[in-house]
Order: C-alpha cells, then sequence, then structure tokens
C-alpha cells in the first residue's frame, strides 16, 4: 500500500495551490505516494483549471475514504470560495484556510489517517490576521503537537543544515544560545538522521556564532562559553558533533561534505548556504515532532502566485522527503 | 610603463610567500605588472627554493631601484631567516616581519614609489604577539593611513560585497548600525565602484539585518528604524539604492546578478555567499582608502603551509584588481 500524505493548500492567494498540483500529478509521486489534499476542494478545483492541469479531484471527508483509481482525494476545511480570493494578496480568509488545514493535517496524523503532511507556504501575516499568533509553521506545529523538542532542518540535494535558533532578531540570538540547548539540538538532529534518515551514527558540525568562530575570544566569547561545552556534552552522550567552524571557510571549502548535518546558530547562517547550494530541492523538515511534516523551503511567492510559473521541485523534494521518512520508521 | 605593485609577504609560517611567487609567475601577471616584493629577502629565496618556483630574486633597497629584465626585486624589511621558521605556527618574529611589511608597503605608496599594494594573509594572533592589536589588515591599513571612511568589500566572479561591520560578536552587530554609518557606507562604495572600478551609476543592494529582512517589524526592528531610513537618504543623495532584502532568499534567487554591489550587514552574512560562488577567486578590496590595496580572500592556511599545494588564484585576482584600479583611476 502506498503511504498516505495529507498535503495543506497554504496560502490560496500564494502558489501553494499550485505546487501541490504541480507536485501530485508528478509521475514519480503519482507512482509512489497517495495524496490527500487538505483545504478547499473549490479553490484547488478552481486552480487546476486555471492552470489546466490534468487531475481528477473528489471531495471526501476523511482520508480513509475510497476514491476511484486516479482521483485525487480532497477535504474541506473552510467554506472559500473563488470569491474569496485576492490572489497576490494577503487575506484572512486565506489565513484562516492555511491554519485550519494545518490543524486538520495534524489531527489525522495524530489519529492515524495520513501517514505524514505536507505543508504548502503559508503567509504569516495572514495567518495573524486569522489569529493563529506563530512565529512559523513549524512553531505552530510544536505547539499543537505538544512537542518540546522540535529542530527544524532544512535539506537540499547537497546539505543538511538544522538551525539552533530560528525566527528571532539578529539581536536576541546571542542571550537564546544555551549550551543545554544546543546539546538538545545535537541528541534531536542526531536521533532524527538515525531513526528518520537511516544514517547511522551521523556526524554533525557545528558552526560558530561569530565571524571566524569567535577567533580564540578575540571576537565573541559565545564559541568558548557555550557552543564548544555543548559540543563536549554532546560527544560524552556518544553524539559525533565536531567544531566549532568559522562559517564562511566551511561553506567555501565544501567542508560540509564530509558531515552529515550542519547546525547553524541562526536563520540567515544556514539558510542561505542550504539555499545557495540548491535552491529548487530544498526541503524544510520539523525533526523531533512526534508526527512527520516535511514542506517545501519556499515563501508563498505572492508576485508569481496564479501565473502558472511556480516551480513544483521543492515540494516534489518535500513529498518524497515524507514517504523515505515514513518508510524508514517502518523498517 | 607596468604599474608597480608592492607585494607584502604575510605571515611566513604561513602560506603568504607560497602564494605570491606563484602568482607573480603566472604569465598573465608577469605581462602586465611590476612586482615589488616586500618582507624577506631570506625567506623568499628559501621557499623558491623549496617550492622549486622559476624565479630570480633580486634584494634591493627601494621600488625604484633598477633591476635586470625578468628578475623580481626583494626589499628586506625584517633580519627573518630560515631558522626562523616555524611552518604551520604562530611565532612572535613572523608577526613582526607581517606587519612591518604592511607598514612599508604604505609608505611606499603614499611617497609614490608603488602605485598599489597586495597583502598576503597575516595571522591575527602572530600579529598580537608582535604588538599590532588590529582586528585585521583592514583596520590596520585604515588607522596607518589615516583613512576614516573604509570599508571592506569582496569581490568574486559573481558579486561585490560590502561590509557593514567586519569583525565584532555577533551580538554586537545591532549596536553598531547606525544609519548615518550605513549612508556612509553606501556614499563609499558608491564613490569606490565609480572611480576605481570605472561603473557609472551603481546600484547597490542592501541587506536586511533580521531573517526576513525583519518582516516588517514582526523579527526585529532594525529594518524599519535603521536600514530604511539609511537607503532613502542615501537615494536622496542620488545613490541607487535598494533594499533592504531578506538575505537568503535574495542569494537563492540570484537577485544579485542584478545590482553592482551588495552591503551586508555582518561579516558571515555577506561573506558565506562570497566564497560559496567563487572562492578561488576572491579578493578582498579597501574601498575609501586613500591608497590602492587589494589582498587574497583567506587566510594563512597553516595546515597546507610550505607543501606547495596552496593555490594562487586569489592572489592573482587580487593584483589583477589592484592593476585595473591603477589604470581607471589614471583615466
Amino acid at each position: 500500500m502506498k503511504p498516505r500524505i495529507g498535503i495543506t493548500i497554504g496560502d490560496f492567494n500564494g502558489i501553494g495551490p499550485e505546487v501541490v498540483l504541480k507536485s501530485i500529478t508528478a509521475p514519480k509521486i503519482r507512482k509512489a505516494v497517495q495524496p490527500v489534499l487538505i483545504g478547499s476542494y473549490a479553490l484547488f478545483s478552481y486552480y487546476a483549471k486555471l492552470l489546466k492541469i490534468d487531475i481528477t479531484l473528489t471531495e471526501v471527508s476523511s482520508p480513509r475514504d475510497a476514491v476511484k483509481a486516479g482521483e485525487v482525494p480532497v477535504i474541506t476545511v473552510h467554506p472559500a470560495t473563488v470569491k474569496s480570493l485576492q490572489v497576490g494578496k494577503n487575506s484572512p480568509d486565506a489565513g484562516v484556510c492555511a491554519g485550519m488545514a494545518v490543524e486538520q493535517a495534524i489531527k489525522f496524523c495524530l489519529d492515524g489517517s495520513i501517514d505524514a503532511m505536507v505543508t504548502a507556504p503559508v503567509s504569516k501575516e495572514a495567518l495573524h490576521f486569522a489569529g493563529y499568533n506563530f512565529p512559523g509553521q513549524t512553531e505552530m506545529l510544536a505547539m499543537l503537537t505538544r512537542s518540546e523538542r522540535v529542530t527544524m532542518m532544512l535539506l537540499s540535494s547537497t546539505m543538511r543544515v538544522a538551525l539552533a535558533t530560528v525566527h528571532i532578531p539578529i539581536k536576541k540570538v546571542s542571550e537564546s544560545l544555551f549550551t543545554d540547548r544546543i546539546v538538545e539540538k545535537l541528541e534531536t538532529v542526531h536521533a532524527s538522521l538515525s531513526k528518520d534518515l537511516g544514517i547511522k551514527n551521523p556526524s554533525i558540525a557545528v558552526l560558530g556564532l561569530n565571524p571566524h568562530a569567535g577567533e580564540n575570544g578575540a571576537i565573541g566569547t559565545e564559541e568558548r562559553e557555550v557552543i564548544i561545552p555543548a559540543i563536549k556534552k554532546a560527544v560524552e552522550k556518544n553524539i559525533r558533533a565536531f567544531g566549532p567552524f568559522p562559517a564562511d571557510g566551511f561553506f567555501a571549502s565544501k567542508a560540509y561534505e564530509q558531515y552529515d548535518a550542519i547546525l547553524a546558530m541562526y536563520h540567515d547562517q544556514g539558510l542561505i548556504p542550504l539555499k545557495m547550494s540548491g535552491f529548487d530541492e530544498g526541503v524544510n523538515y520539523s525533526a523531533g515532532l512526534r508526527i512527520i511534516r516535511t514542506s517545501p523551503d519556499h515563501g508563498t511567492a505572492f508576485d508569481i502566485a496564479g501565473k502558472n510559473i511556480a516551480s513544483p521541485g521543492s515540494t516534489i523534494a518535500a513529498i518524497e522527503l515524507a514517504a523515505s521518512i515514513i518508510a524508514e520508521r517502518k523498517r
């Protein structure tokens, strides 16, 4: 039996519906996965017609409902219609629909009616309008599944990057780094790589916070006081953690090829190189979550919404990763 | 007449002498430039022999001293001998020699006996042992030439990156950013691109400080309070400044191809993408300096010193850039 993967609509004014529809019609996804679309039958149908995507959608009320061969089941969580669309703009309706789709997908994951979920991109502004006050979907998922140790990981074809801090101002990064928290992140990454990605005894490179990784204390003390002690503690727990490495040289010299994952200290330190290393294939993976969740590594792209030019590459990669994690956990 | 370019030895325990000797024997450099090596005749000679580099060095006391065709003049600033070498290690002697070579090159630039200087990599630790207490050579050059508005720029084959802050801890980046200072940086970059690189009316992309460029204040306020006002002021001064852009997406989408330069807010934000974009050709250029100075974009590489495996690519690019700036300023 094919793995059943719930795919949320994302912000319906952005490229979410487009990349979802394009990705599930890709031959390798058709072959390997049973998708369940979650959001709005009316709007998925609208976009399929608009973008001339060859697909048969069938409205269902549960992922377990039977559909005919070749049909794709869709679950409606919000009464949006074509009139609700404000393509390329933020709207409260789109935020409500996006948030409800995520909530519904989580419920299905928890009750076992789907094996994993893939989330299309949302607009944080629209989510905020709608009353979902989370810095991002990862934080929303952590909260709603009561998972305490979630770590945002991003995977491209050339590297796997985990983030010690995510959506916080640069000014607050230093005060948010604690030895124990970095050890926890290393444990989460270690466990995910082993359990979800099938990498035995994985090696993890830890980046420094400061320029030149602090240059022995000459440019900042966090390496000495927080990061190096965390690496030592992790090593004592039999985690193969290395570093801290100066971030610029680490990526320049392709040192990342020697490690199974990289722990970056803040958002741009990890995402600049990750996205430069293979933009169309980046996948966001929530390590340490009770359920399995992946997502494409890009935003709502309001500027190109509805134009039929969005690439489904990252969403396809996200679905493939979810499928391989399902298989790995079953093993 | 060929431009006369002084090239400092850098840290003689690192790859400095090697990349200098290899670069000046490259055919395109031989053809276009009259190099003047500054540091130690004994040690340049030692490395030339060790690395089997086909070159004839001649000791001189001034860059204006005549040498025979094909000979390369060398000026000794420090009595180091082969016995002073501690290859791959920090030593006070190497710091003194490296520092004195830079001081001497500056004097020659200021008195007009050389047209520009290229500095080989130094060890900050060795320089500190030797009493040179600067965070880097750029700061040393700014101080010794009394240039107030120096901006570190890095150039690869695909992008030009200027840094708003350089060798300071991440914790201090926010408090080091002021509207007027960013405007000054933009003026310096604008002037250098026009005057030194011959780019008329250059466009400059300014990066945000925070993840997603602060997301309208949701993730940090520096964009709103400091960076956007600086861009507006610069635009009022007829500088084509744009942004602030979220750094990860900016590099992922290759938006940098549309701008003549990028102003990054801190070291790693600029240097990770720069170095990933063309590692062997990166050049460091001190914009806004009274004299012309470039340098390779890598460190002393103690781990590979003396092994004849260091690439001179970045040093060659640094010498070429210095030569083209000399020509541009004469125009």
